[in-house]
Formats: structure tokens, C-alpha cells, sequence
């Protein structure tokens, strides 16, 4: 099946919508915590979050314009200068997904989607207490895209807790042991198991790919 | 397991990366396609492609510093305007893997690790022909991300060809049926089980998360 631009914008929208939301691969589901400078908890599914940098441990995550639902964890970034990354596994995702409903902003979306607050660390911005792997970030800057009216909000990470069984001697995590689950497009959620681990990739161990009965 | 931002300064360099490269979930296997001007081809594995926008069709992806590896991808990028972005299926991710070996320039990641380049649409960047996802990609802009030296590259979809049998009439891509693998840090690679499809998500069809023996 091809489509080109031409055919693309020719699509039902909602058909586009979903074809586009897909086509970059699996994405991680992640819940983002945030508090109101005035105390109102707030809580936000976000499947673009991706990492920049590890020296310091850099986060960076994909914001529409204002008009978003996710607006309410715009403004209290920008108020508190806080906020956290939790990671969503397969027992609570549909209880992670209906975050995105447009709720007000004095209504918490961990009470009305069944999640717990967790404050940690004398971080001042709530975690899921269900989470398994949960992120305390300090915002540094908002880099605007100007193209399509988005921008990307960078925050560096203060402080990690991980579920023990899940993470080895060397830091290796292993998602899989965490039920955490990918998305595609808006709505389709996968469970991941791990199937291969490579070493880092040298010349010295490169395997001979061109012998055609390997 | 508790990290603070100190206790992860003064980790051991690899469990550090390994560490932070993991925490921000599932990342998606990507191989993204150039050619040089004068022909030669390049093969590269990235775990950062991230949506941007629907209408028109935009993907990010970051870029390390200049002496990364996939400088030759950027500087292919930056020569001919075009690329391709190849999703990574399980039975081809350790060929995908190995494409981070620093190779010449002069040498194709095709060749060298045993993919097959493809120029489909009379589009002028190689697609990896075992790829069931093949997305071809103006170069519209690069926004530097002055914090730690990396970049976002931003291109436009131009084509998409999609293997038939993993996309429905919506548009819904179904991940797992196309074999499509997750990465978690540098080397672990994970496949995907469908496990859960939700309904937008309106206050209209909000499920009851508050009461107790739901």
C-alpha cells in the first residue's frame, strides 16, 4: 500500500490522523505529573517523550499548541518549573489512556482516572505511586518548532526511582519485567517482550552479513 | 531503587548511559536511508524519530554532536535534502543494530550489513527494501538544542508504503503484526503483543475509575 503527500492530504482526516500517528514506530507511554502554583494535581498521557542526552540525564517531550487538552500541564510547568515522567504499565493503561479527557483544570485527573499521588523526595510535583519507573525533571527550556506551532519542553532528570527487580548491576533495565506498554497512534497499546540483546556494535564483532548461508 | 541527580553523576560512566538511556520507555527501531552526492549510500540505526504533526506530515529525529557515528547521515541530510526512515522488524534488527559500526564512508551499511537498498517512487534516498514501513522525507528544518549540543531534524513525509496486510480501512497500523521491534537503552530489543484498544477519550465514555470493585 503507497501513499503519496498528495494522497495523504486527500484522506479522510481522521484516517490520516491515524496513519500518521503510527508511522514513526512503537512510542513510549508515559503519564506527566504537574501541580498548580495555586495546589491542583494534574496528570497527562504523552507518547512523545524521548531522550536527548544522558551527561546530564536529559528529557525532552512533544507539545501541541495551546489549544491542546494538555495545556494544563503547560501552564503548571511553566508556574511550578517542575514536573515527572512515570511510566505506564499494562495494569493501569486504561486508567492512564481517559487522562486525555478534557477535564477542568480544579478537577485532578488522578482522582477522576483512579490513580494515586505520590509525593516523593521533597519533589514538589506529584508521581504515580503505581508507576514502576518514576522521573523527577526540573524544566530547563521550551524550544518552539515553528513550523506546525509545536515545541519541545527539555527537562533534566533530579531524581529516578526503579522497581529493583527490573533493573541489573550493569543499569540495564528490562521493560518487559515492568508489564510497561508502547502505543501506536492514539489508542492501540502493546505489551513488549524482550527477544535480542546485542553487544555495542564494532568492527571487531561484526557479524559477516555477506555470506548468504549464514 | 532510588537515583537523585548526584547519586547518577557519580555512577560508573556505562551504567549511567545504560541507565538513562532506558528510562524513558519503549523507543522505537528506525533505520534511516541517505546517499551522498556523489552516490554512495548510508544506513543508520536511530531510536529518537518522534511525531510532530499530522497535517502536514512531520517526524523529528535528534541528532548527536558532529562526532557521533551518524555524522554521515547528516551530512548526506544536509547534501541532497532527502531521506528515508525504515521501520526495524525482529528477523533484520541485528543487521539494523550493527549498522552502528563506524564505518567509512566510502562502505554501504547496505552491503555491509546485509539489507537491500531500494529506490522506489523516483525518490532520491535508498529505502531498505526488507522494511515493511518505508517513509520518504523532505528535510524541512534543523532546530539546535543548545543544552547539550544535539539537534532535532524535521522532515516532511512525502511517501509512506505500508506492508497491506497490518493496516485496517481507519488507518490503524497494527505494530505487531508487521513484526516491528521496540529498543530499550543501546542493545535491548523487544517485540510487540496488541493488548489493548481504547475508544477516544471523552468525559462521555469515562469509565467509573473511582469506585473501588470496578
Amino acid at each position: 500500500m503507497h501513499y503519496s503527500k498528495e494522497e495523504l492530504q486527500n484522506l479522510d482526516k481522521v484516517k490520516r490522523l491515524n496513519i500518521i500517528n503510527s508511522v514513526s514506530g512503537v512510542k513510549p507511554a508515559n503519564l506527566i505529573g504537574t501541580i498548580s502554583s495555586d495546589g491542583a494535581t494534574n496528570l497527562a498521557i504523552f507518547s512523545s517523550v524521548v531522550h536527548l542526552g544522558s551527561n546530564p540525564g536529559l528529557l525532552g517531550m512533544i507539545l501541541r499548541p495551546a489549544q491542546d487538552v494538555r495545556r494544563h500541564t503547560y501552564e503548571n510547568i511553566m508556574e511550578t518549573g517542575y514536573y515527572t515522567i512515570n511510566h505506564v504499565q499494562r495494569s493501569f493503561a486504561e486508567n492512564a489512556h481517559f487522562t486525555s479527557v478534557k477535564f477542568e483544570k480544579d478537577e485532578s485527573e488522578f482522582e477522576k482516572c483512579g490513580l494515586t499521588e505520590a509525593f516523593l523526595f521533597d519533589f514538589p510535583a506529584p508521581f504515580v505511586a503505581e508507576s514502576q519507573v518514576k522521573i523527577g525533571l526540573k524544566f530547563l527550556e521550551e524550544i518552539s518548532i515553528p513550523v506546525n506551532g509545536t515545541s519541545m519542553l527539555i527537562g533534566e532528570i533530579l531524581h529516578i526511582e526503579i522497581f529493583d527487580n527490573a533493573i541489573n548491576d550493569l543499569g540495564y533495565i528490562d521493560l518487559s519485567l515492568m508489564d510497561h506498554v508502547g502505543v501506536s497512534g492514539l489508542n492501540t497499546y502493546y505489551s513488549l517482550s524482550k527477544v535480542d540483546s546485542f553487544p555495542y556494535a564494532r568492527r571487531s564483532n561484526l557479524p559477516d552479513f555477506t555470506k548468504k548461508d549464514r
